[in-house]
């Protein structure tokens, strides 16, 4: 964990920026996704490093709980700028009581991914603050013989901090002009933490939460969780991407996503937006969790703000990138 | 919610118990079922009067919440002693705000059901501090062609304060031996409540534990969102009931409910209980939630002092019932 590894910034620009990949959480299943998403990220202008024990195997674990913890602090001493999740799965927040936040956030290094890495992302940030990305994983979005286009050009401008303002089709949205800290991420990992600490407290936040075959009640009984919990009134808005393979049944008769919105509106006063572009589907923004952002609606739209305009580099024009429907 | 209704407890011995069912969460599909329960229960004794709701729907759920909270009111009112919910699902957590957890426990009654009751149960503890008890429901354990003879017979015996011992095959239990509030349930509910005013904050505690349709990462993910909040350790004894139906996969390459107990046992130095006769299984314990109870394990043997000597009626033997493993 010497700093003779981290070369300034300044100098590090002229490189290839390189990411270190590792799996904190499921076993990877088909490595040769791994290697198809080295190649595609080297097309994207990156160096990837595979830690050594990303396709170890332990039950369904990606290796011991030991490996999994030794991986984060091989990333940590890797010259690498940014720390890539291979997967998610499950296993994180096994790991929470015996990572080394501050050792982590530190480091300076940018960590990716989604899914169980939410645990880490939420973790990282009650306990130091810093800012992680949510955003992309190797094998999940950069394994396959194509790379959505428009992911990858989102994680390269967000990370090269291009990306001003994320515009996506929002049409049912309520009224909202606010800005406050972003974070979020998987539903279900946001509400397995509520209680511990783990989550970061965040008034006046913007929450964005996606989530993937978890049946409606599931999601409806996790939001009133963070309802009941006096985390949802806190919040300046809610920002709803994804929620996929949702599990149906007979039984429903009527009740869905919809409704479970519909039902939550009328339980809370905060605004909520819909559309994000991220979950478990190929195309997904890469967000910074923790950081200070912009949310605004108006005329079907929404625009998150992820930069003022001060803070680009001057050579850089002002940079908007629109997300039509899927 | 008058006095008027609700003659003297030893007057009431003379006569049929009365049990009110009702639906405060999901539809039933089967109202047969229920007509069967009725048959059932007074073959055991008991007067059931069926809430004029109990087959409503709305949805997935047994009616409109405001028909759902009305149906606890109108029990409140009517002069049975017992309060059955007619099966589970999903849909206590909504009315949890709107519950008049005061008049509930001002009443007298003694409220029974499992699974999605679990919630009501430990809000009412929450609130109040009054007992309730986790046992049979209606649709569930009496609205088949058979009633499992045991589960009927520890229901009576539980409600009517003759069973002082619930003795259980125990076989791979830690050694224990101690006192403490028996609390707990559908550990999908009890994990719900982590973080919002509806979970009893109990020390010493003996904590039971059961859940359906859970796969063994989630069973995990749960014990450790109650681990890092600070709930398992502080507790005397942790007893596990039935896990069943639990979804696997290809995966889980050897991790099993099996390999999570293994887990939770480095992580805990509280006593793990196992083979609890309770859960998503024909037979089960009816089990005082919130009432001072003992645990203690011998020769892989398990047992539930739920009665000290001195409440029992004089011309009631000393009571124990064994629970042979299925």
């Amino acid at each position: 964990m010497s700093d003779l590894h981290q070369p300034p910034a300044r100098a590090r620009r002229r490189r290839r920026p390189g990411i270190y990949l590792l799996s904190p959480a499921g076993a990877i299943i088909e490595p040769e996704r791994l290697e198809r998403a080295r190649a595609n990220l080297r097309k994207l202008g990156f160096n990837c490093t595979l830690d050594r024990t990303a396709t170890a195997r332990e039950q369904r674990f990606a290796g011991t709980d030991a490996q999994r913890l030794a991986a984060f602090e091989r990333a940590l001493r890797h010259p690498a700028d940014i720390v890539m999740a291979t997967r998610g799965g499950y296993g994180i927040s096994r790991l929470l009581p015996r990572l080394d936040f501050r050792a982590l956030a530190d480091s300076g290094k940018r960590f990716v991914g989604h899914s169980d890495f939410t645990a880490f992302q939420l973790a990282l940030l009650a306990k130091t603050g810093a800012v992680s990305w949510a955003g992309p994983m190797a094998s999940y979005d950069f394994g396959g013989e194509a790379v959505d286009e428009l992911t990858a050009d989102l994680f390269v401008e967000a990370l090269s901090g291009q990306l001003e303002i994320l515009s996506f089709e929002s049409p049912d949205s309520d009224p909202v002009d606010a800005r406050g800290v972003l974070w979020g991420g998987n539903l279900a990992l946001v509400t397995a933490l509520v209680g511990t600490p783990y989550l970061p407290k965040i008034r006046g936040g913007i929450l964005f939460l996606e989530d993937v075959n978890e049946s409606a009640y599931r999601i409806e009984r996790m939001l009133l969780q963070l309802l009941h919990a006096g985390i949802l009134d806190k919040q300046k808005a809610i920002v709803l991407g994804r929620f996929t393979e949702m599990p149906s049944s007979p039984l429903d008769q009527g009740y869905d996503l919809t409704a479970v919105i519909a039902w939550l509106r009328g339980q809370v006063r905060v605004p909520i937006v819909t559309g994000l572009p991220f979950g478990h589907v190929p195309l997904k923004a890469t967000l910074p969790v923790g950081a200070k952002v912009g949310i605004a609606t108006q005329d079907g739209m929404a625009y998150l703000v992820l930069q003022e305009h001060h803070h680009h580099d001057h050579d850089d024009p002002h940079h908007q990138h629109d997300i039509a429907s899927a």
